[in-house]
């Protein structure tokens, strides 16, 4: 099934700026952002070690998901978690159970939401849940967005950081202070914690205290800790309880979640440690881009191991710039772009393992090519 | 993560015959049903001789998932098909798509059905959608009961083989004028083809001839293919364009669902062509149960790889019999045992690659053993 495909500097001259960005980005072997390539080695690392005749969990059950489920409740500080294949079932039923608790069908959550923008209106359309959009999409949630709600709601949805405003975050206090406020107002509290471990470093918090704050925490298993794919969902065992239903129901209690599951517990034995690097990385990185002409960085200072690049250069102009680049020095920066208004391009970085394989030689490489690239273009 | 636990004989005496009958199973190398135990190393094989660079899928896109799906669209007959990460949600996605046609949230379907009563009622919660309940828990559903419908309903699906009552089938003529009826009045016509490959021997048929009756049609990866967990739904194109979003909706749209589908492939390729040695093997093992007191079989001659076996005792004491034999011979005939009315109980046989790997003196002997032991309970 493998397919293979190197282009030739002539055929790559020929195609447009956007379809360069994406080949040249596909032929480096190295990277700015990320862990390296999602590729099969992903899988054969965690499986490296272990026993051919290690037993499958079996629909929910064995010690293979039952220990994962205990560590990943205890890290998170919450009674109970369970293993989904993908976030979006593990946040649809959360939100669901709690609108069912309290008997009303509306959640509030940011406009840049994952479930706003990448379900397909799942939540509406499998699950008749309303949604109220708090604050305006370039800002971050606050208090008063939520004492603002006219119409009652279920449960709010915070997503720590919000990653389509460049992984932003509110201030810790701010954070106390709405979880106080929606206990004292019956409103559950979730989080969108796809990236947790992502925030802990600039909260100076570890999981289990941020987790406190809320009521049922979400976190990917394939985002920063670079497994395969899942999520887990923890809350208190009641929650879970019910979470186990929904996910049967949402066909997500495979016979086996063991490559998944294995996968993550591997890759986050592996890096759990490591996001404070990447929070000190990503904040140098930013620094660099910030200094090139044309460029700026969404937020100026990063609070995570994530950033936006704003570029002041239409999509196709600013990719003619980059690709340039990535062919040159065979480092990844981007492999797409995305419209930021009228003459305005930006893409992501999340930083991972990769960038500390990267010299500082390289870099200073790197970053006066692409200064002289983005001034040739504008010129 | 591996847990071993071996009991000693005084341990197992100790125990309940259910307990025991469980423990002895597990116990056991070899094993009358199936293609050996649910262990790693069905992953380890599936990816042997896969190279780590190999490039996982992304969100449905690359081609380890394109050109499966295609090969899977080819072998049933059909415009295209999709890889969803299990058959619960597959076939839910199918049923809602054809319930939004025809504007009519119901569908027909055995009282035994998958989605009866296994799915914990996920079609009313999640979809709305009623289902009516065709012909007797033991009996096949016949074209006579499809006329007797009296409410419209958007869709009929029909389970081949009817698992829960031991792989019963309708005859082949049967389909024929079910599907006639139902594109005559206007009703799709769904197949819960899990075991579909089981049944072509008996029906001398190709999987796409009988696909060739059915609007939607649901094969599982798993079962007798053998993989890790997954299904497939095929049928026209605009039909997998809405199968996609119904995926995507129920969160089954992994951004890697490659673990899954090359091990579907790799176990497929292996096995395809070996349901008819399977079908062969069920009709003999079958008549060996047949031969012992107090059992009977059901059907009295498979018609695919699976039948059940029942024994004209309580599962107590059922399980204390099975249990001797399977720590007297090391070969596994059942972990557990279910109650078929008072002083009743049976389990299920689905043949598959182990039991190739018995001996016909082995066979002898297990039988032999077997009925001592029914015959020693019930004196």
């Amino acid at each position: 099934m493998e397919r293979e495909e190197c282009m030739t500097t002539y055929e790559l001259r020929e195609m447009s700026g956007v379809q360069r960005l994406k080949e040249t980005f596909n032929q480096t072997e190295k990277q700015l952002a990320g862990h390296g390539k999602r590729n099969v080695s992903i899988l054969k690392e965690a499986f490296e070690g272990v026993s051919a005749g290690m037993m499958s969990d079996q629909y929910g059950t064995g010690a293979v998901i039952e220990d994962f489920q205990q560590k990943m409740a205890a890290f998170l500080g919450k009674e109970a978690a369970e293993f989904f294949p993908s976030g979006t079932m593990a946040q649809q039923a959360a939100l669901r159970i709690w609108s069912d608790e309290k008997g009303v069908p509306r959640v509030a959550y940011h406009p840049l939401s994952h479930l706003e923008i990448h379900e397909s209106d799942a939540l509406k359309e499998l699950h008749r849940i309303d949604s109220v959009l708090l604050t305006d999409p370039d800002k971050v949630i606050t208090l008063e967005d939520i004492r603002r709600l006219e119409a009652p709601v279920s449960c709010i949805l915070l997503e720590l950081p919000q990653r389509e405003i460049g992984g932003q975050l509110p201030p810790y206090e701010e954070l106390e202070a709405i979880s106080a406020y929606c206990r004292e107002h019956g409103i559950r509290l979730h989080m969108d914690g796809a990236r947790l471990l992502e925030v802990l470093p600039v909260y100076g918090k570890s999981a289990s205290e941020v987790s406190a704050l809320f009521d049922s925490v979400y976190l990917s298993v394939y985002k920063g800790i670079g497994g395969i794919a899942g999520a887990v969902l923890a809350g208190d065992a009641g929650f879970i309880d019910q979470a186990k239903v929904w996910k049967h129901r949402h066909g997500g209690n495979l016979i086996s979640l063991y490559p998944y599951i294995m996968a993550a517990d591997h890759h986050f034995e592996k890096r759990k440690d490591r996001f404070g690097d990447y929070y000190t990385e990503a904040k140098a990185l930013a620094a660099r881009f910030s200094g090139l002409p044309l460029v700026t960085t969404l937020p100026d200072v990063p609070v995570s191991n994530m950033f936006h690049v704003h570029i002041s250069l239409p999509k196709e102009q600013a990719a003619r710039a980059l690709a340039e680049v990535q062919e040159q020095t065979g480092i990844g920066i981007a492999a797409s772009l995305k419209d930021a208004g009228a003459d305005r391009s930006y893409f992501e970085m999340a930083l991972g393992d990769a960038y500390a394989e990267l010299t500082e030689a390289e870099l200073d490489d790197l970053f006066s090519r692409l200064g002289r690239a983005l001034e040739a273009v504008r010129a």
